[in-house]
Order: C-alpha cells, then sequence, then structure tokens
C-alpha cells in the first residue's frame, strides 16, 4: 500500500514539474510532439497488436461479451484511425494564450484573462485503448499533462501505448513526463488518485454510473463527470409524423450504444396513435418497445412487435440496447416534469412544427444539450465543431456538454499597472 | 438527527423547485425583488438592530475579538449600505440568457450556447451579516437559487435578514423559496448541505483554511473554495524602489485583513538593502518583519523595527496581520520557484522596471490574478469591473479570481433543427 501511494504521487508529481513546462510551449513545439506520436503509431503497430492480443486473449478467456472486446480491439486500420485523430488535433487550435474579457481600467490598469492550461488532468476510463492516445493528445494539445488510468482488461494495450508516447516525447521539446500512463491494474492506485489534490487540478472519470459515484464521493479534487445518460425525446401535438420517425430512428438505431442514444420517447397523447403506427411500420421487429398502459394499449394489436410493460425502473434506464422506453403524456408540462425527474440532463430534444412550443421547450428544459427537430446523436464534440472531445459532462460547473480543448483550460487574470495603489 | 437531515433536504428541495421558476424570470422581475429587499432593509432596521443587538451581546460574552465583533455588527449606516450594495446588483447586466459560440453548422443546424443559472448554489461563510444580503442578491440576479449558512455567531441576524427576504420576495414574482437562510447553527446541517449533490449545483465555501478543507473533503457536489491567500509580492533588482515602496505599502497596510493583503516579500538580492532601507523608512514600527537571515542581516541596523526570525512556516502564512514575511532571493527563478512553493495562487505580483522580467513573470506564475507593479489590493470584484463578488476563488475550474455574476451561470447547448439526422 505503500509503495502504491508513492508509486502515484510520484508519477502526479512528475506530471505536475512537467505541467509547468508545458504550459509555456509553442503550439508549434506541442504540435511536432502530437506528429511524432502519430507517426510512431503507424511504424510501431507490430509491438502494439502484439500487447493487445494478449488483452482479447484474456478477455476472450474471462468470458466478456462481442461488444466489449469489439472495443478493447486494436487492428492495423483503427491505429491508422488513431494516428489520424491524433494528427487531427494537433490541426486544431490552440486556445492557450487567448485573452479575453481585456479592457483598461479608469485607473489605468490593463486587465484581462488569458486562458491557460488547467494544469494536470487525470482521466479514470474505460477498457479501450483509443481512449489512451484521444485524452493524452486532447490534453498534450491544450498546455495540460495527464494522468491515464484505462480498465484493467487494456493494461497490455495501455502500457505498451504508454511505451510508444513516452519515445515519441522524448525526441520532442515536451517532456516525456506530461503523459503518465499507469497501466498496472492495482485499484489502490485510483483511491491514490483521488486524494492527491495537491498534484492533480481535475479528474475525469468515465464509465459506468458506480465509477462516477465512487469518484464523485471520493475525489478530492474538482471532478468533470462524464456518465448517465438517459436522453429523452418528447413527441409534441404538433410534431410532424414522418420528419420525427426519421430522427427518432436516428436517435435510437444509428448506434445504440452510445450515450447519447434516445432512452425514452415521450408522446403526446394525441399524436401517439399515428406516430407509434408509423414507428412500427419503421422498426418492425427491431426494437423492443417498453410502453406504460396507454402505450402498450396503442400498440397491442399488432402482435410481432416486441413489447413489455414499464415500471419505474424504465424511464431511469439507459438502455444502451435496442430497447426504448414509450410513455404516453397529456400535456407539454407533463413531459417536461418526466425529463427533470428522470432524465441526466444530457441531451433532450422536442420534435414538433409548433413554435412556441419549441420555444418553450428549450427554455424550460435544462439539459447540456437542449435540441428541436433534430437527432439527438448530434452530442459529440466533433458534430458540433469543437474537434475531439474527452466526454460529455452532464454537470454544469466549467465544462457542459462535450469537453473540447477549450473546456481543458482554465484562466488567469493578468493586471499591467505603472504603480498603482487602491484608495482606501 | 433524522430531523435535522429533513430539515435541510426539504429546504434544499424547495430552492430546487423554486430555482427552476427563477431561471426563466425576465430581468425585470428579479430586479423588482432586488429593489423590495433594499427597501425592506431600511424599512425594518428596528428588528434587524435588535437581532443583531443579541448576537453582538452573545460575542461580547464569549470574548470573541474587537475585529471579530465589528465585522458582526450592523449598524444604520451599514444597512443602508447593504441596501445601496443590493441596489447596485440590481443596477448590473443580467448574464442570464447571452447565447454565446452561436453558428450555423454546415449541416443547417443552428447552434449556440446559452447562459443559464448553475440552479441551486449554497454558501457557507463567516459571521458577517452583511454576507448573507449579498450572497442572496448575487445568487437571485444571477437566477439562481441559495442556501445560506452563515456563522453560528451571527445567527439572530441572520434569522432576521432571512425574515425581510422572505418577506420581500414574498410580494414580488421570485419565489419566496429561492433564497433560504438557515440561521440554526446545527453543526449537522452543515453535513447535511454537503450530502446532497442531488439537490444543489455548487457549494462555496468561505472561511479559514479548516472550513475549507472540510468541505472540499466531504462534500458531494462541485465546490468552488475561497480561503487560503498566501500573497506574494516579487521585488525584482530592477524595481524602481519609490514606486514599489509605495505599492508594498498598500498591498500591507491599506486593508491588512483581508486576502488580498501581502503575506510575502521575495525581495531580489541586488536592490534589497536600498528597498528593505526606503521601506523601513516608510514604515517606521508599524510593521513586524519576518525576516529570512540575510534580510535581517541587512535590518539589524536598525534596533527600532520589529523584527522576527522567519521559519518555514512564515512562507505558508496568511497573516492578516500588521506582519510580512521577507525573503531574500539571488533571481527571478528563485522567486517564481517560491511562489509555486509556498503560495495559494490567489494574487501574486512583480515589481519591476524590466519589460523581460514583467512577461516572464505573468507568463510562469500561475495565480488567479498575476500582477505587474500594482498593489495587490486590487483583487476584488467590484474593482475587477465584474460589480461584485461572491469571493475570490483559487481552484482553476469554472471560476478563477473574483466571482462575479458570470461566473454564477453555467451555459447550456441549443440546437435548432429541421429533422436533421446523423449519418453514420
Amino acid at each position: 500500500m505503500t509503495t502504491a501511494t508513492s508509486f502515484i504521487r510520484e508519477r502526479a508529481a512528475a506530471a505536475r514539474a512537467a505541467s509547468r513546462r508545458l504550459a509555456n510551449l509553442s503550439t508549434k513545439a506541442k504540435n511536432d510532439a502530437l506528429l511524432r506520436i502519430a507517426s510512431l503509431l503507424e511504424s510501431e503497430q507490430e509491438p502494439l497488436l502484439a500487447a493487445n492480443a494478449k488483452d482479447l486473449e484474456a478477455a476472450r478467456e474471462a468470458g466478456l461479451d462481442a461488444y466489449f472486446i469489439e472495443r478493447l480491439t486494436l487492428t492495423p486500420d483503427r491505429l491508422r484511425g488513431i494516428a489520424s485523430d491524433t494528427r487531427a488535433v494537433a490541426a486544431l487550435p490552440d486556445p492557450v494564450g487567448e485573452v479575453f474579457d481585456s479592457r483598461t481600467l479608469p485607473n489605468g490598469l490593463l486587465i484581462g484573462r488569458r486562458r491557460v492550461p488547467l494544469g494536470v488532468v487525470a482521466c479514470i476510463y474505460e477498457s479501450r485503448p483509443n481512449v489512451t492516445i484521444d485524452i493524452a493528445a486532447l490534453a498534450l494539445k491544450s498546455g495540460n499533462a495527464s494522468i491515464l488510468r484505462g480498465g484493467k482488461e487494456a493494461r497490455h494495450s495501455n502500457a505498451a501505448l504508454g511505451e510508444v508516447i513516452r519515445r515519441a516525447l522524448e525526441g520532442s521539446e515536451v517532456p516525456a513526463e506530461a503523459v503518465q500512463v499507469v497501466a498496472d491494474p492495482d485499484r489502490a492506485h485510483v483511491e491514490d488518485l483521488l486524494k492527491a489534490h495537491d498534484l492533480i487540478d481535475v479528474i475525469v472519470p468515465r464509465g459506468g454510473p458506480q465509477l462516477i459515484e465512487h469518484v464523485r464521493m471520493n475525489a478530492t479534487m474538482p471532478v468533470i463527470a462524464h456518465g448517465d445518460a438517459v436522453v429523452q425525446i418528447y413527441v409534441d401535438e404538433f410534431a410532424d409524423v414522418e420528419k420525427t420517425v426519421t430522427v427518432v430512428d436516428n436517435a435510437k438505431t444509428r448506434r445504440y450504444s452510445i450515450c447519447n442514444a434516445v432512452d425514452t420517447l415521450l408522446v403526446h397523447a394525441a399524436i401517439a396513435p399515428a406516430f407509434l403506427d408509423a414507428l412500427r411500420n419503421c422498426w418492425g421487429t427491431k426494437i423492443t418497445l417498453i410502453g406504460d398502459d396507454r402505450a402498450l394499449a396503442l400498440l397491442s394489436p399488432s402482435g410481432d412487435v416486441p413489447v413489455e410493460r414499464a415500471t419505474e425502473e424504465t424511464w431511469k434506464t439507459e438502455h444502451l440496447a435496442l430497447r426504448v422506453g414509450v410513455r404516453i403524456v397529456d400535456s407539454m408540462d407533463e413531459a417536461i416534469e418526466h425529463i427533470e425527474c428522470y432524465g441526466s440532463h444530457h441531451s433532450d430534444a422536442i420534435l414538433t412544427e409548433s413554435y412556441t412550443n419549441a420555444m418553450r421547450f428549450v427554455d424550460e428544459v435544462d439539459s447540456a444539450c437542449v435540441y428541436v427537430n433534430a437527432s439527438t446523436q448530434f452530442t459529440d464534440g466533433a458534430q458540433f465543431g469543437l474537434g475531439a472531445e474527452v466526454g460529455i459532462s452532464t454537470q454544469k460547473m466549467h465544462a457542459r456538454g462535450p469537453m473540447g480543448l477549450r473546456e481543458m483550460t482554465s484562466y488567469k487574470w493578468t493586471i499591467f499597472g505603472n504603480g498603482q495603489v487602491r484608495p482606501l
């Protein structure tokens, strides 16, 4: 335990020291380092794939499911894709150094806010090796040192990726200690990370609700939680049925296993018969509809649609599966109340042709991303024009929604004077 | 204990419900409520002063010091001052509703970030009744419900102020539950607040290091800590001695008991004899200088200046008294290293005529407020042009430095479409 503690604290202290140098490096120096990482990802495929093979073998032996293994897998194509994403981060504008709210005060002080890196960003994330490079690249570009703690099932892959990053940085102006990959799966490392608020500026947990909750309850530094995503679409009485089915279909089936996939349909009673009929025609037997009594009554004539009866638990569930909750509501008030009560304030949408209802929904629904007549699957840093993202934040502090490069920064007030003193 | 728990959770739930209504109130409705509070503060002086008298009597009996009692005291003048501050908050621009980063994406989606209140802001603060009104006013103006937990020594004053606020709001469009003054000094209330992350969006502790640390370690929601302020001034070898003494004098003696008062002078060896001589002439016996060996050697010829020998603890101390640490350094590197090692990253200054040194200091010192040739006592929301402040944040997330109205907000992404779906 003592050894583990000093291990993480040593790593974090090294990251902190590196972060001070990294904070003032030029954009060119940071981009050069990113391009070196991208090149090594392509030229060092062999050891990376060999390490990944060990993880895949262990995952298969442990009986992990196909979806899990799919996310864990590296291939030559995927490595090229990750390298290409890294080059894309290098091509993004550097957020550091921007000065905003700058002005001269009546006493002559020239004051402004200068964008600076957060410092040291720790991330605890799922067993997906590509995330290791994604977050290292975003942190580096935004001038932050990073401590990366991926899932234990990816440990060999992460160790090999960490080695590639280290070698790439050793030939660059970025200190090699600026990216700390903690591949060792010792659980104590996580606890040690959570305690090190003197060395780590922010911790970003990505993963299931238990991880998020554990970090939220135990972290001693600020947390930006990416988790929970019960996504709702309200089909208003004034919705266009055809448009609505297209959007709902995309929101569920484009990819059903990602956080911005819709979980609950709140359907106005006046449009429910027509809408559910059209939805059934679109989906056939592909999606299980988990309906309240009124929805089931409307769906029952068709024997072949897979249906289940909804419970209170249904509305709180992020399905990540070919399943969707359906609740009939009698008013927009009821829909908004449902969203407030059961949602995750991640991404919620209204589908309507009513201007007044659209604007009211946007005013009153307090979610990270509030949509009118568009698929919730757009919630994504790249789709929003941020270039890339560390994750989707559902908290209100600092970063809300996609967390891109700018959200990886803070600012410092700079005040240039000429001997000014404050009057009594 | 059970009763106390449900008491705070009830209050927080009421605040949460009120926050939803408050979030969409017009600026006029919020300003009207603020003006009503201001009027009642003036017309209800008698019960407010009577309640304050009880607190003052208890404080005197408890042997609390003059400085503490001074801050606890309300007078007719002070009440008029607080009313006037409240009117000033009403006159500030409303941050809510601003839309930024708005643009049309290539697919036709109109996307932007709309500024919204944080929701429910809890504040735990010292025994200063004026703070109750200050924070209630700032929260209300920025559309946030607030839960206000002042020091127990101000409980009668706070209860009376809470009553004034409640009566003012009852005649307004702002729900009376939007401001919850928890005057009851039961310690369990604090613990209950820290646990209620489902009802409270952010908690702001103001006060001594123990309170800050306790909140940081135990809060389950985001924390914006206002505390620790070891403030440093580096007197560079190229400083103008006369200007420097004027600025240092202001930074210490304008008010020595506030967070932005200087605690440590880092003096370049080359200028130390001239600077310390001039400082001694300015301060005489007023300020105790706590010097390292080299500083003491320079100060010793003058028998009447009160001096003490510095220890490691000196550099970590926020004096809040007529005392200042003095350390001689041989380079700016040494000064910056000292600031990084011992400072609070609150407010730090360089005094120099060297352009290069000034710019390097601003680049490399990572504090909330970094000054060149100006008094650190400017660190203040009103002085920075923010109108007013909840406190000075020394963390990097969300709000850094003075936390004004804008820092009391978050944003939501709004996405207006016409049936767009995300391609595979």
